[in-house]
């Protein structure tokens, strides 16, 4: 008998009908003979209709107001789906995240899981219960206040429960099939992966491949807990994600797929005096408001002027904070202006086998080159390629890449409505 | 300095901008230099709405997870309240039913409050804060599951957190002004009661009127708190409930006022025999339903026949499994058949005074039989009369029986749209 733990996303959840059909599959994976425990997300657009009246009553809600208000969605989509158990005939109890012992800092809107103590949990799972936890919620070691784990929250509870409770195998139910070896809707025969390690899972999600959270992979690979990530409309298996590189046979496919992500902006600093210490202030500004930056490119000093250009890009949502804390230093440093621009995107290449293969980068270049996209930014790790490029030519090419690695299947891809998330 | 404790309706938070009126309304409490806690019902048709839903996945929805379900309503309501106290400048924390220990028993969907022991809540008012409490919930004292009190639970709430905290008033706003000599839409110039003790206002609730539900007015007397029911919608005193009829001055008046019922129903059981045990087999049967009943009579049974007549009321929603009960039991007592007849109303009338007044049920029934009432049963405690009669005769009997004890006030009532739950 295994453990299972499944995660079930807002858009499987998002009429009583849905619910039902997600009662289904939980009451077959138990008769099955599993132990289940199952994690739901907030149905459909509760979290955005909550969102809307906490805006209506104060702009700047506070944090601690804020996960006390979204934490409901949660409770209800979680008792709704036990509920729907119980009329199928099967026994079901469902836990609010501090109620299962999920543990977290005291970050309001972003807090981090720091321990699962399900005792509650395995205590109805041994009486033959199926449970069901509120996903996205923890409560504050250090307060006792209710918390949200921010976006992807339901993945990680989902993942760390698996890893609390030593589970088999953690079930991501979404509305794609699984893992494709590019965005199925800019690339028609994009191919299904069977298998993948987290550590190119990993490189995915961190290039824009949404259909896992970064942080819940890592969640998932500190603790060895396999992945798998299916389809809540179809029993078709999907993408496991287990197992490190060093795993792998040598016959592996060398390259995973090619990841797309629109959401970077471009800032560049223009006329920095190139003396020591001037880029790090720079960085440690846009640090100092909280704000990740991803790839960086610093031009070789112009021999003349002694002055040169710093370009680093950014989340969207984050340009406008970081260019005002730039502005305010741009006098003190004695650099020209700050130039910003959003319109640009970013494609990857990632695989395991890129490593011991030499010519995946001139292979990428030239087919970027054949369709003529130029490259503004180019950065890479031991299993990765990623550059930036204008994002008008973006779907160029990611289809570019996929068809020079030949990475494409046999049969076309299926791409559900609402796959667009 | 005082401490209050104000509980909010659902229809008083129905939409962001009552909110907002109810927060101006709290805060200002607050600025008067008092201590606030406040419990909110659930928003508007919250309550509806999640329990369309639940029938929706489950027409029998298990009790355990209808309360996990429905407790999501206060949460809602209370953080968006506290999240509107905060963009006023002011401090506020929300907590749920269980972090301000109301600890209940487990019967899920009514379970009784055991203790409260609001160590969180006292914490948060010594730091200054205006504390938020969602109403309507608990957590079970055995099995700490979520659970409801049922109707009314919200003013429970709020009076078992006055008790606990030894508040100097609980606030209950509601859409009327207080309570009233009679309901102000039968009774134009009913009037509104400055002051009513314990007693009088538990045989009110018991009799129909709907302001205070009877169990919080239980609660209120065994701690003594005192409780005041006002408008959300005005800023006038309204009706404040406390002390017994032993502290009453000898000029009180005599009576409180006059209360209706349309909610119940009445049983005939015909042909009994009148031999001992069998009216005792009837009401044990009734009872052993779960159903209470309210008035009884028992007609004198006929020298000829040996036979008599068992008449009792009850909830008109109890009618059907009363009656379905009985039919099963008729031909071993041996009974004729049963009728049911839920076209009656109940018209009391309420007063400390009553006691020490003779005369009273004279004058009671002379006022019904000027207009032509025909009264059914009768029915009376030390400070109330009741008689059962017909449904269409209510009103009429009601305003005849305000007027025969001159309980008119000299201003027509302040009725708001909406009054009518």
């Amino acid at each position: 008998m295994a453990l299972v733990v499944q995660k079930y996303g807002g858009s499987s959840l998002e009429t009583a009908d849905r619910i039902k059909r997600v009662a289904e599959r939980i009451v077959a994976t138990r008769k099955a003979g599993n132990d289940v425990v199952v994690v739901c997300s907030a149905m459909g657009d509760t979290t955005d209709e909550l969102l809307d009246l906490a805006k209506q009553v104060n702009p700047v809600p506070p944090g601690r107001e804020m996960d006390m208000l979204l934490t409901a969605g949660e409770r209800i989509s979680n008792s709704l789906v036990a509920m729907a158990i119980s009329a199928l005939g099967a026994e079901a109890r469902s836990f609010s995240g501090s109620q299962a012992g999920v543990i977290t800092t005291s970050t309001h809107g972003k807090a981090r899981i720091i321990d699962v103590t399900p005792s509650r949990v395995r205590e109805a799972l041994d009486k033959g219960h199926i449970v069901l936890v509120a996903g996205f919620q923890g409560v504050s070691q250090d307060t006792k206040d209710i918390t949200t784990l921010g976006r992807g929250g339901s993945d990680t509870t989902a993942v760390a429960l698996a890893a609390a409770l030593n589970a088999d195998v953690c079930e991501i139910y979404t509305d794609v099939d699984g893992v494709y070896s590019a965005d199925p809707r800019i690339v028609p025969d994009a191919k299904k992966l069977d298998r993948v390690t987290y550590e190119e899972m990993l490189e995915m999600a961190a290039s824009g491949a949404k259909v896992l959270m970064l942080r819940c992979v890592e969640y998932a690979r500190r603790y060895g807990v396999p992945i798998h990530v299916r389809s809540s409309y179809s029993t078709k298996p999907g993408t496991v994600v287990s197992g490190s590189m060093e795993d792998l046979p040598v016959e592996q496919a060398m390259i995973t797929g090619v990841a797309h992500d629109r959401s970077e902006a471009k800032v560049t600093v223009v006329g920095v005096p190139d003396t020591a210490g001037v880029a790090a202030r720079i960085f440690r500004t846009v640090a100092d408001t909280e704000i990740d930056i991803d790839m960086v490119l610093q031009n070789v000093s112009s021999t003349v002027s002694g002055k040169t250009d710093i370009t680093f890009t950014l989340s969207k949502s984050n340009g406008p904070t970081a260019v005002a804390a730039l502005e305010k230093i741009r006098e003190e440093l004695g650099f020209t202006q700050v130039l910003y621009d959003d319109h640009v995107g970013k494609v990857s290449l990632v695989g395991a086998g890129m490593r011991s293969h030499p010519g995946v980068t001139a292979t990428f270049c030239e087919a970027l080159a054949k369709v003529g996209v130029n490259i503004e930014i180019i950065n890479t790790s031991e299993i990765r390629i990623s550059v930036l490029i204008r994002d008008t030519q973006l779907d160029e090419a990611v289809r570019a890449i996929h068809e020079a690695f030949e990475l494409g299947g046999d049969e076309a891809a299926v791409v559900y409505a609402g796959s667009g998330r």
